[in-house]
């Protein structure tokens, strides 16, 4: 992995969005990685204020509007059974669109990707996402990706939730080095022993992934129509 | 690993602790997996209902003081630099004793083991923390035992902050059976990569293990001055 030395200078400006019915460890978990580069600010942003409600009940408070954000340097784009009504919402779109023009790197993770797609972002670029969401990524004509990280050009993406880490550590090492990028895996004592091997549909007990996957068939099939929606009507 | 029947009929109640100074991905870890535990409901307790800073910035909401909490099934208490404020707070020690003499498991990650250590909780069990502050688990008459995650009769403890979600996992499986516990894994899909083999220091590079070493020895001299005092004064 090569280090992006055209960083090395300067302070580095990260940004990441929060929005209702988030999946807070979409963002908590790269928040943890990145809010410790040196040299760097975390701003945890959203269109207002107001606090927010992840999908489980657990409530963040942004700290700064999108209208009030300076440029960033890196985006961090959670996913959630709220991306969606984000991926409906033409202010939060156009606050991505904007920012990924100059951004070095805009990281997603989990059903982020979607965000990402609805903006346009993904147009030509592999991608990847949540595995129960993983079809729903060529309606954006991104390049579907299997992988838990698919970096193209500056678009990171990750597979679901807990691949965040993985994304964000591979993002902290091209931004400030693999040596950086380490320390902070130590600190996190990042050394993963999953008890099972249930973690990807792949591996996952037959019955494990048909349970999981008829819990999370009403939210997409919603999902569904609605990008088959936006992908139509252009919003 | 072996279902805990007795727990199938009831509702769990399970809740966590907040306070300024945490490690926020000790607490959203572990949260993540639990606050998806079939017939449960998840608590955020807090000595107050003050919006809580984690370390780096993330601002948390507490939803229920100590003093309003029930009876918890399972109660997480998670570390970060504020446990060396914590391990010397009357309040918020008695809560954990109180609550731990019917409490089904207690489930510490990171640091969160010094303060059940200070709450006098790991007194002849096995326990483990956060690689950087192992040496200070003999302070409190606990066995220190290194392994990611430690299971003693209620006591589960876990290495440092990503650790949490194995211990929670285990944790899961234990309320409510191995399939549930794959099921969660599945959603959430973790299945790690970390891109460098330096999430131990046993693994880390010399040169890396140093570094965060030397970043950590301040808060770690004031931490054994800290557990120096309450073990001889008995707080």
């Amino acid at each position: 992995m090569l280090q992006d030395t055209t960083s090395a200078a300067g302070g580095l400006e990260i940004g990441g969005i929060l929005f209702p019915g988030i999946d807070q460890a979409d963002f908590t978990g790269p928040f943890e990685v990145l809010s410790r580069l040196p040299n760097s600010q975390f701003h945890i942003l959203a269109r207002h204020l107001t606090p927010v409600r992840d999908g489980k009940g657990l409530v963040l408070i942004p700290e700064e509007r999108f209208s009030d954000a300076p440029q960033m340097d890196l985006l961090l784009v959670p996913g959630g059974s709220g991306v969606n009504a984000v991926m409906q919402d033409a202010e939060t779109l156009e606050f991505l669109r904007r920012q990924a023009v100059i951004a070095r790197y805009v990281l997603s993770v989990c059903t982020g990707a979607l965000v990402l797609g609805a903006a346009g972002l993904l147009k030509g670029h592999r991608a990847t996402t949540h595995w129960a969401s993983f079809h729903l990524l060529e309606y954006f004509g991104a390049i579907p990706t299997n992988a838990r990280v698919v970096i193209d050009r500056k678009i990171v993406s990750t597979a679901g939730v807990t691949a965040g880490y993985d994304g964000a550590l591979r993002v902290a090492a091209l931004l400030r080095g693999e040596l950086v990028a380490q320390e902070i895996q130590l600190f996190l004592e990042y050394s993963p022993e999953p008890p099972f091997n249930s973690g990807t549909p792949e591996t996952a007990p037959p019955e494990v992934l048909r349970s999981t996957r008829d819990g999370l068939a009403p939210l997409l099939a919603e999902r569904l129509k609605i990008i088959k929606h936006i992908t139509t009507h252009k919003i």
